[in-house]
């Protein structure tokens, strides 16, 4: 929230309300108010186009190559790079009102609200607008993109001429208005310039789509494109239904970049002109330009056939089906009760519909980090889906698998075994441009294996472990063989890397990786001697599987026994600590204001890292090494990447921080609501989005998924009177709510389970919920963070 | 020297002879047969301009600036670089014989000999060729660029017609001949295209000269440009004096970016054209056009008044007294001795007239490095020239003085104290595109306070210490203060920089730059005390000086008491070893081959630095320290730098290792005649150049200069039967020679002086020369070198 500045947007459960049309926000709510169903992506943009901060429609791993140049090359730099594209605008609905174009900038707006509606599945719009020639008008649009059909969207648009006197009292307006509606397909749409002071910012590139065919038919047209560098295809349909006064004029026309459908209609105040506009869209890299073409066109045909009330059903009656898993509810904190339903909504629309696709660091909502997927997918967002959506984390991993090839290809490069997955990508290939803080990043791999794991334990997906998950870890488990080696003394060490922060670069053992790799070798071994006949298959045989198991159990793990507290990575804790005290706010994030060199070389963090390593492996720090763990990385930690909030506030749970517990956790929700980093306006942050979910049912919650099955151990801050979060696990749904008192556990549907409460089992059936007691909190001593970088307190 | 080919050069004491045109080997001779003054530098180009593999004319200093593009930017990385201009081309003078260009790709070459003089300072070349028609001249032309006008290159050309029957039998050859020369000025020449794969080559830029002026005399032009970006101004001027048969007939014409004298004669067998061509060079960056070309002008006149007979006496006198001095005999390795004097004759050219500009990686030899001015300048060719050409090496420090405001600049970005020099650059502004090794190699920094250090001690000059040295001593000393810091323990400790060694990087503790710090804190602190008041004006007190002592004796040193070595840095001993038996040899250099992160995390060493660190501090490692460390990092260096084989030189040396040291000895001195690292053509490796001295007189004269005097430990080699060089020490010029019995000390001119001799006082005066034992060798274990990287055995 912006000081001096009316909220942004109003606190209500289950909608995000911009109750004003605010244009300081515009790039912000173009972000927030992005819909998506993983496959397509539609920003938030006025239906009328214009004003905008950066207009964006995205289809999942469409994409352009562009250059990657350096000053200095280097053996294995990528030299081209992957760039998301903004595909044909099919959102654009231009209106004339007697000849007045239809434009906030002018006229008189007397009212403007956009309410993004999470049990619909909706964006809607409502506006009264008196063109600059005194004629007013009700403008109401509803917009959704289909989580039930994958190719389409689907716009409502209706205007009513408003009575004389309602607006405005001058005389002569009770008359007839001249309605002139242009639905139109924009392909190669002029983007904004971009400053390149910020190297998170990528270029946008111009004129990408190449046209191949474009077709008007009545009521509706086909654009067909082709990217010039990577030669992908992309098909846009747009078809109308029009109802409204009689003689009602349609017709279409097309050229290249354009299709344009006109509709044309005299109507009477009061009366209301209203279109339906389904859109669909469809992309290959393999299919011909017909097929293509024929693919938009079914899905639009099948989208009529639904209609628009058919698909504003589906949709609702889909996410009813997700709200009733994964719905959190906190009482006691209605703004994070909003933040934390927008983050799980986001996280839906992701990974919902990607299907082997890869999920977006941004999602589909901009173009921030050139449309690239990070680490983030696995260690953030399956972190939530496995739970919540299986299959959509299931298809994640399956995209994972897809893109071994290039993997592979790329541990060759780097001289390695087995697989090295790109720091940052769209289809497969490193588009890392700074090998320190990219190519270095090894634990990526650890954390798709980790992935894998926590999905087959939260599914028990034995089929899935067989088919895509044995492979990724057989993959990952030889690169990690292959980069670390063992010393004199025995132990195995990995080298040069990069671990999580990165406000550190290169170092040796980093913890968090190294813990990482042991599981990834660990759990490769024991899922190849599960299956050994497809183990076999690929190559792995007993003296393999040792091998992974005795640089496991070498694998070492530094400790500085001088301070009693574990280094991010070897002979971190001897660095100089940062100069908070002389590091003003407006420097912030550091990245942008000191250069790498510094940074890397003292101690201060980005982002959690050994203390995410505690929240994936409660097991391997006792609780005094977490206690005074917590307390040392919480006062160099500057929490400059949305990375950070949301684990730092699973570890203050644990360590029994409660109340910054719940700040971290509102901080990693507030992320884009609140804008907190100031580049919402470039897509939302996802993995934050998915830390909410995480911070509440790993933190709070407690909740530990193993094999061996699932345990809570929940605690609630005095802060908030309860919370009740749901997930899946095993094809069973299940329900936990805590208040200060006990924590009910909810068995909705499935088979009787078993399930730990503070290491007190509880079993579990669907008759009737089971309730335990919440421990009473205890007084831990407070941590203190760096010089300024205090998290907001709750009210 | 390349297989399957005959040599190119042949082996002779005093010239470098090309017997025969080696059209393969050509961008190695141009950078071979380059003459330059420190001032300007023209490479060994035929004098018709074709062909050539890069042609080039360079002035010291004259740059312009290009973009550094990131694929990802940070905080701090320079946006634009410094690179080498080729300036207006003067050498080129074409020949037409009866109508037939005289070019070496047509016609028969009967004759084709280059010289490069060491004694004389010339380049001259012999040629006899027919025409395709069937005519015969001798074309005689001598080079040289003045060591006594600064300003000034001039070539002696001369066209002889064969008589008849002399190269062909053919009838009526003995007619007269009409030959028409074209001397030119040529600016904006069109340059080769570079491959983009080396790292090291820099896109060569067209067109940087915008024209300014140009007029034409009677026989002779002059042509200013400036550079678009840089905004330099450079003016040449060309003058001819012609003789020869009657008639002949002189022009001059001139437009924008070309100035044409012509001759024209008819001449008979038997007779011969000659025409002298002088030319002036001059560049600001601030002065006027008018004064610009008043300047050339200027110069171009004096030297027409010493007229060429002159200038080449002046050359031969300047030459003469220099190589009094420098000379290094070496009897028993004939190529050795070759190599030695062409080594030594490059030192001199690349800083002999540099006055107060840098000396560039490879003089003005050729385009490499775009040009750039490294450490090499202070840790390899000031250790030449302060003890051969005092003079220029005042001056080089004297330019870095000059770019201390650039360094304040940097540091101040960098967030440190005092300065911090470029990694690379011509005018003093970072230009290095690759921060981990280039910002991160803090070194350089106190490479120049030991420059100082060393210059002071080599010359005893008190005045360039206190009006030079002390403000590069206290900048430098206030950075480290800023770069280290003091740990829990105490120790001072400088964490993330890089040290000399490029196939590591970002390490914490490096000895090589600990060392270095620890030396410029300390010295910084005892000429601060020495000159309390200038010390003052730099606002030093004595609390500031005690903290560089308290720092400087806090450093902390690191040694792996497991194996008894110093690790290059911290950690670095527990690294995994490189895979030398699986790199095969065509994979070398491996940072070409070889991602830099597989290198900076295994120990693989591309260059010495703990080795350069033993060679600069004997006194800081016991003899079995040396022993073990030398014998440790010999099985893991590759010299892929001609940075690292002279220091292993002198470091076999002092170890005992003598044919050893004679090997490195040779390759660093061949590494140019040999072209032993296959990219001689981008210009000289001028600091393995200086290498090769220092590897004879600091390896094998075992010569220490401190503060509190000189002392010599020579040992030689079985292989050699004789070694004799030569220094300047404080005002004295002092000769050492040494057999396999005796070392001749011998004071050639200055005051009585004392040195130590193996620890042994011996007393000097000019009366006459005194000789002591050399010490009989001792076996020392054999050392290994990474497999298939043993240097190349003498014969």
């Amino acid at each position: 929230m912006k000081p001096d500045h009316l909220p942004t947007f109003t606190v209500e459960p289950w909608v995000v309300r911009e109750p004003r049309l605010d244009m300081d926000a515009m790039g912000q709510s173009e972000s927030v108010f992005a819909l998506s169903n993983g496959h397509i992506g539609l920003r938030g943009n006025l239906d009328e186009g214009e004003p905008h901060v950066l207009p964006g429609t995205y289809l999942n791993s469409f994409y352009e190559v562009r250059p990657l140049p350096y000053a200095e090359a280097g053996y294995g730099y990528p030299e081209s790079g992957q760039t998301v594209v903004n595909v044909t605008n099919g959102k654009l609905i231009r209106l004339l009102v007697d000849d007045e174009p239809f434009d906030l900038r002018y006229g008189t707006l007397r009212r403007h609200e956009r309410v993004l509606d999470m049990q619909a599945g909706t964006l809607s719009r409502d506006v009264e607008w008196e063109s600059p020639a005194g004629r007013g008008v009700k403008v109401r649009s509803t917009r959704l993109v289909s989580l039930t059909q994958r190719a389409i969207a689907a716009i409502c648009y209706e205007v009513e001429v408003m009575e004389t006197g309602e607006g405005d009292d001058s005389a002569g307006k009770s008359e007839d208005a001249l309605l002139v509606l242009q639905s139109e397909l924009v392909a190669n749409e002029q983007l904004p310039g971009r400053g390149a002071d910020d190297p998170r910012l990528e270029a946008a590139l111009d004129n990408v789509l190449e046209p191949e065919q474009s077709r008007a038919g009545d009521a509706g047209a086909t654009l067909v494109h082709r990217t010039r560098g990577s030669q992908l295809r992309c098909g846009a349909a747009m078809e109308h239904e029009v109802s409204g006064p009689e003689g009602i004029q349609i017709s279409t026309d097309a050229n290249e970049d354009l299709a344009r459908t006109t509709i044309i209609a005299r109507v009477r105040p009061g009366e209301t002109l209203r279109v339906v506009k389904y859109l669909s869209y469809g992309w290959s890299s393999r299919r011909s330009l017909p097929a293509v073409y024929d693919q938009v066109r079914a899905a639009i045909a099948a989208a009529r056939y639904t209609g628009w009330d058919g698909l504003v059903a589906e949709q609702r009656e889909y996410l009813d089906d997700f709200w009733a898993t994964a719905d959190v509810e906190i009482d006691g904190d209605a703004e994070l009760q909003q933040a934390i339903r927008l983050a799980t909504f986001h996280i839906l629309q992701a990974g919902a519909r990607a299907e082997r696709r890869c999920i977006p660091a941004k999602g589909l909502t901009g173009d921030g980090y050139d449309g690239h997927t990070f680490w983030d997918t696995e260690t953030f967002c399956l972190q939530v889906l496995s739970f919540v959506a299986p299959d959509a984390a299931a298809d994640a991993l399956r995209w994972r698998r897809s893109i071994l090839p290039q993997a592979f290809e790329r541990a060759e490069t780097l001289g390695l075994k087995g697989a090295a997955f790109p720091w940052r990508t769209i289809r497969g290939h490193e588009c890392s441009g700074y090998w320190p803080a990219g190519t270095a990043a090894f634990h990526i791999n650890a954390d798709i294996a980790d992935a894998v794991r926590r999905h087959v334990a939260a599914t028990g997906d034995t089929t899935f472990e067989l088919e895509v998950g044995l492979e990724l870890l057989v993959s990952t488990a030889r690169l990690w063989r292959s980069l670390g080696h063992h010393d004199s003394a025995g132990n195995f060490r990995i080298d040069g890397v990069t671990g999580p922060d990165e406000y550190s670069a290169i170092a040796d053992n980093n913890v968090y990786t190294n813990l990482m790799a042991r599981q990834n070798l660990r759990y490769a071994a024991e899922v190849a001697a599960k299956h050994p006949r497809a183990a076999s298959r690929l190559g792995v045989d007993s003296e393999e599987i040792a091998s992974w198991r005795d640089a496991a159990t070498a694998m070492l793990i530094p400790f500085d026994e001088r301070l009693r507290v574990h280094p991010q990575s070897e002979g971190f804790t001897d660095h100089q600590l940062w100069n908070f005290e002389d590091t003003p706010a407006e420097r912030y994030p550091l990245l942008l204001n000191y250069p790498y060199f510094d940074l890397y070389r003292k101690q201060v963090i980005k982002q959690a890292d050994l203390v995410l390593a505690m929240q994936i492996f409660p097991d391997e720090f006792t609780d005094e090494q977490k206690r005074r763990n917590f307390a040392y990385y919480e006062a160099i930690t500057v929490r400059d990447s949305s990375l950070s909030a949301c684990t730092q506030s699973v570890m203050a749970a644990r360590t029994g921080h409660l109340e910054l517990a719940h700040q971290y956790l509102a901080e990693a929700a507030l992320v884009d609501l609140h804008d907190l980093a100031g580049n919402t306006d470039h897509g939302m942050h996802i993995a934050s989005m998915a830390g909410t979910w995480t911070a509440v049912v790993l933190g709070f919650g407690g909740m530990r998924c193993e094999a061996d099955g699932l345990s809570f151990a929940p605690v609630l801050p005095p802060s908030l009177s309860r919370i009740s979060f749901g997930l899946k696990w095993q094809g069973r749904r299940l329900r936990v709510s805590m208040t200060p008192d006990e924590v009910e556990y909810h068995l909705l549907d499935g088979a009787p389970m078993r399930l730990r409460h503070h290491d007190e089992p509880i079993a579990l059936d669907v008759e009737a919920p089971v309730t335990a007691p919440t421990p009473p909190s205890v007084w831990v001593e407070p941590v203190e963070q760096p010089y300024g970088r205090t998290p907001r307190q709750r009210a």
